[in-house]
C-alpha cells in the first residue's frame, strides 16, 4: 500500500505541477506581461490546463484509487492518507465525468466571452455580450447535466467551489440572513450617511503600497513565501505552500482600496501559507472551499481590519505616514469612515452590511437563469427591478448593473457568488470560536499582536488544507452545523454601537 | 499534405507551449519569485521540460516527418514548409536519440550542481564542486556518445547550439583569430591604460534603468512586446514573438554595467522580435544558433553601442541625466573609458578585444576534458597556467578562475562557449555586409537613427528565425563561408585609431 500511495502522490503532483505552472502564467499575465504576449499566452495556458486535466484523469489514478479505497477505510477519517484518497476520489469522479473536449470548448468560449465583456462593459453594450452569455448559460447547464441526480441544477456547479452545499441549504441560510439584515440596513440608512471625506484625499501610490506591505507583514503574511504586486483585479494565487502571492490595485484618491484589498488577499494567502507542507502539491494542498476561503479574507479585512482595536493600533501609524491627509482627523472619524454603510451600485465596493444583499440577488439570478425561468435577454430589466427592491437604488446603466462582475462573463453561471456570503457567515462563526478559546484576542489586536488569532486559525483551519469540507470544519470547531447567529451578532454589536441602533 | 502539415504544426506548437511555459517559470524564478518558492519551482520546471520532451519526441511526429519528407523535397529549399520539416527532423532525430530517463538524470544533476556551485564559488571551494563537475563531464561524454560517428567528441555538443560547426572548423577559425588578436592586445597593453574613472562614480539605480529603457527603445527594442526587469545574471528570454523579455543588473558604482548589458540583451531580443510571426511556436520560431544570436547582442552592444557615432548622439543625453557625474567629462574621455582594453580576470567584464582570448581557452579546456587529456581535479592549476600564458595575468583564486562561469556548473561541458566568439566574428561580417548595402548607416547612428541597420538585420537574418543555419545565412549574405577578416578589420580600425597603433 505504501508503494501505491507513493505512486498516487507522484501522479497527483505531476498534474499539480501543470496546474501551478498555468497559475504562474496567469499571474504573469495579470501583473507584468506586455500587451503583445496575450495571444500566445491564452494558448499556452489552455495547453497546460488541458494537460493537467489529462494527467489528473489518467485511468491509472482511478485504478490506484480503487485499490487504495479499502486501505483508506481502514484508517482514521482524519488521517492524511484517508483524506487524500477520499478527496482525490471526489475530484477524480468529478473530472472524469466532464469530457476533455467539453473542457476545451468551455475554456475557448470563456476566454472569448471575457474579451468581449472587457470591451463591451465600458461601452455599456449588453447586446454585445448577450449571445456570449447565452452560450455560457447553455454550457453551464450542459456542465451540470454531466452530474445527474441533483436536487437543483445549480447544485453540481455550487459543489465545484463549495462541496457539500446545495441550493436548498444555501437558500435557507440566505433567507434567515436576509430577514436579519434588511432591518439593520433600513435602520442605518434612515440616518444621515457617515462622512468618509477623509478617505477621499490624495494618497500617493508608493506610500499606499508601502503601508499595505507593512500591515500585511504585521498581521502575519510571510513575504519570504510570497509577494505583493499591482494588477487590475486583485487576487491571491498559490504556486506552492512556499510561494503564495497577493496582488492589489491603488486608487490615489481613495485610501482603503489598497489597504483593505491587501488585508483581504492576505487573509486568503495566510490560509494557503498555513497548509501543512506535507499536503502541498496534492488535492489537499490548498483551501477547502470558496466559503471557507472567503471566511478568512473577510475575517481579516472586516472583523479584524475594520475593527476599533485594529484602528487603535494602526491609525497613529497611518497618521504618521499621511500627516497632511489624516493628521487632524480623529480616530473616531476614520473608524466611522471605513465602516460607512450605504446603498450602493457595485458589489466589490459595498460595505460589509449591504454586501450580502448584492450576493443574494446574484445567487437567485443564477438559479433563475439555470432553471430557465429567466432568459438572458431579460436579465438587464430583471436586474434593475430586483436591485431597486433589495438595495433600494436603481442602476443607471448595465455597465454598473448586470455587467459589473466578471464572473458570468469569464466563467460559469452558477456557483460563483454564494461563497462570498457563506464566507461572511463563516467569518463570524470562526471568530466567535477563536474568542471563546482566547478572550484576549481583541486586546491583543489593540497591541498589534495577531499571532494568537492567526495560530488559532492555523490550528483549526489552515493546516488541514482540503482535508475537511466546510461543514466538517464547522462541526469539528463548534460541534454543530453552520449558523448565521454569530455573524449577525457581530454586525448587530458593531453597527449598533456605531449607529446607536 | 496540407492536413499533415497542419497536424505537424499543431503537435509542435503544443510541445512549444510547454517549453515556453517552462521559460516563464524560469524568468519568474530569476526576477520575482520569493525564496520560499524555490523547491517546488525546480520540480515544476522539470515536469514541464520532461513533458515538452515527451511531446516533441512523440512517434506520431516522426511518422508525420517521414510522410512529409517527399513533399519537403518537392519544395524550394527556403520555403517555410520545407524548412519546418528539415529543421524539425534534425531536432527530432537529435532528441529521440537521448533517452527521456537520461534527460531527467541530467536535469536533476545540473540543478544540484548549480546549487552547490552557487554556494562554493563565493567560498572559493573548488574541492566541493569537483565531484559534481566530474559527473557533469561524465554525463556530457555520455550525451555525446548518443551521437556516434563524430569527428571530435565535442562536435555533437557544439551542434546543439551551433548546428553545422565542428571542433575542426572552430579550431581553424579560432587559430586564425588568435594570430591576429595577440599582437593587437600586446600593442595596446604596452601603452598606459585608459582612464575609466568617469564610469566609476555613483549612478543611482533608477536613473540607470530609465536610461537603459530609453536607449533600448531608441535602437528598436519594442516594449509593447517585451519588458525589462532586474535580475542577478542578465538574460533574454522569449515566450512568443510578441513577448520577448530582457533583464539587467545595475551597479551603482559602475556606469555601463546596466547600459551595455541592456543594449546587449536588446540585440538578442530584437532578433527574436523580428522573427516572422508565422514561424512562432515551431522549431523555426527563434534565433538559429548561439553564434548568430551572439552576433546580434555583440553587434548592438559593441559595434554600435561603443562606437563614436553612437556616443555622439547619446552622450549629451547621458550628461543631461547625470550632470554631476558626466557634466565635465568630454565625449572623448567617455569614449575612451567605455573602450578601455586591459588584461582582466573575468570573461563577462572583459573588453571586446581580449574577450575572445577568454573564450578560446575555455573551448580548449572543454576539448581537453572531453578527450580525457585533462582531469577535472587538475583544472584549477591548468587554468591558472593557461590564463597567465594567454591573458598575461595570474588568477588569485579559483573563484575568479575556473569557477567564474556558471556554464560548466549548471549545464554541459562542451558547446557552451564557442558561440560567444563565433558571435563576435559574425558581428563583424554582418555589419560589413549591412554597410556595403547602406554606407550611410554610421551617419544615421550619429543622428540616433537605427532603423536602416535594424531593418537590414531583419530582412537578412531576424525574419528567418531558424530556417537557415549560420553557415547558410553567411552564404546567402556574403556568397562565401565565415571569415574573420571583417571583424579583425573592425577591431584594427577602431583600436588603431584609439591607441594610435
Amino acid at each position: 500500500m505504501k508503494e501505491k500511495m507513493h505512486l498516487l502522490r507522484q501522479k497527483l503532483i505531476e498534474a499539480d505541477d501543470l496546474e501551478k505552472a498555468a497559475a504562474v502564467l496567469s499571474w504573469d499575465q495579470s501583473t507584468y506581461m506586455p500587451p503583445g504576449g496575450a495571444a500566445a499566452r491564452a494558448r499556452q495556458t489552455a495547453t497546460l490546463a488541458q494537460l493537467a486535466q489529462e494527467k489528473f484523469t489518467d485511468p491509472a489514478i482511478g485504478k490506484l484509487l480503487d485499490e487504495l479505497t479499502p486501505y483508506a477505510e481502514s484508517l482514521p477519517y482524519d488521517s492524511d492518507d484517508a483524506a487524500l484518497i477520499r478527496v482525490t476520489r471526489r475530484q477524480y469522479e468529478r473530472m472524469t465525468r466532464i469530457p476533455a473536449e467539453f473542457v476545451g470548448k468551455m475554456s475557448e468560449h470563456t476566454s472569448q466571452a471575457y474579451a468581449i465583456w472587457a470591451e463591451a462593459r465600458p461601452a455599456n453594450d449588453f447586446a454585445r455580450v448577450q449571445p456570449y452569455l447565452e452560450k455560457t448559460l447553455d454550457l453551464s447547464r450542459q456542465l451540470a447535466e454531466f452530474f445527474p441526480g441533483y436536487e437543483h441544477i445549480i447544485d453540481p456547479l455550487v459543489g465545484f467551489s463549495d462541496y457539500g452545499m446545495k441550493a436548498s441549504s444555501i437558500r435557507r441560510l440566505f433567507a434567515e440572513l436576509r430577514k436579519e439584515l434588511v432591518p439593520i440596513v433600513q435602520a442605518i440608512t434612515a440616518q444621515p450617511p457617515a462622512d468618509d471625506s477623509c478617505l477621499r484625499k490624495r494618497y500617493p501610490q508608493d506610500q499606499q503600497l508601502a503601508l499595505g506591505k507593512e500591515v500585511a507583514s504585521q498581521i502575519g503574511y510571510d513575504f519570504q513565501r510570497g509577494r505583493l504586486d499591482l494588477t487590475h483585479h486583485p487576487f491571491e494565487t498559490n504556486f506552492a505552500v512556499g510561494d503564495v502571492r497577493i496582488t492589489t490595485r491603488v486608487k490615489e484618491n481613495l485610501f482603503g482600496e489598497c489597504l483593505f484589498g491587501v488585508i483581504h488577499e492576505s487573509g486568503h494567502a495566510m490560509y494557503e501559507q498555513g497548509v501543512r507542507p506535507e499536503l502541498d502539491g496534492t488535492p489537499l494542498g490548498g483551501g477547502t472551499s470558496s466559503g471557507v476561503h472567503e471566511s478568512q479574507s473577510r475575517l481579516w479585512e472586516n472583523l479584524v481590519g475594520r475593527s476599533r482595536n485594529f484602528c487603535e493600533f494602526f491609525y497613529p501609524r497611518f497618521q504618521a505616514m499621511f500627516p497632511e491627509q489624516l493628521g487632524d482627523v480623529p480616530l473616531e472619524a476614520y473608524y466611522r469612515a471605513i465602516n460607512k454603510v450605504e446603498r450602493s451600485l457595485i458589489r466589490t465596493d459595498a460595505d460589509e452590511v449591504t454586501y450580502n444583499l448584492h450576493v443574494m440577488l446574484r445567487f437567485d439570478f443564477e438559479m433563475d437563469l439555470l432553471e430557465g425561468k429567466l432568459a438572458v435577454k431579460h436579465l438587464p430589466e430583471a436586474w434593475n427591478e430586483r436591485f431597486l427592491a433589495d438595495i433600494g437604488i436603481q442602476p443607471q446603466d448595465d455597465k454598473d448593473g448586470c455587467m459589473q462582475d466578471v464572473h458570468w462573463y469569464g466563467g460559469l453561471i452558477g456557483g460563483a457568488f454564494q461563497g462570498y456570503t457563506l464566507g461572511n457567515i463563516l467569518s463570524g462563526l470562526f471568530y466567535e470560536a477563536a474568542l471563546k478559546d482566547h478572550p484576549d484576542i481583541p486586546a491583543q489586536i489593540r497591541q498589534g499582536q495577531f499571532d494568537t488569532l492567526r495560530n488559532w486559525m492555523t490550528e483549526h483551519i489552515y493546516q488541514h488544507g482540503s482535508k475537511f469540507t466546510a461543514d466538517e470544519l464547522v462541526m469539528r470547531i463548534t460541534g454543530g452545523p453552520i449558523r448565521i447567529e454569530p455573524y449577525i451578532q457581530y454586525l448587530r454589536t458593531k453597527y449598533g454601537e456605531l449607529y446607536d441602533l
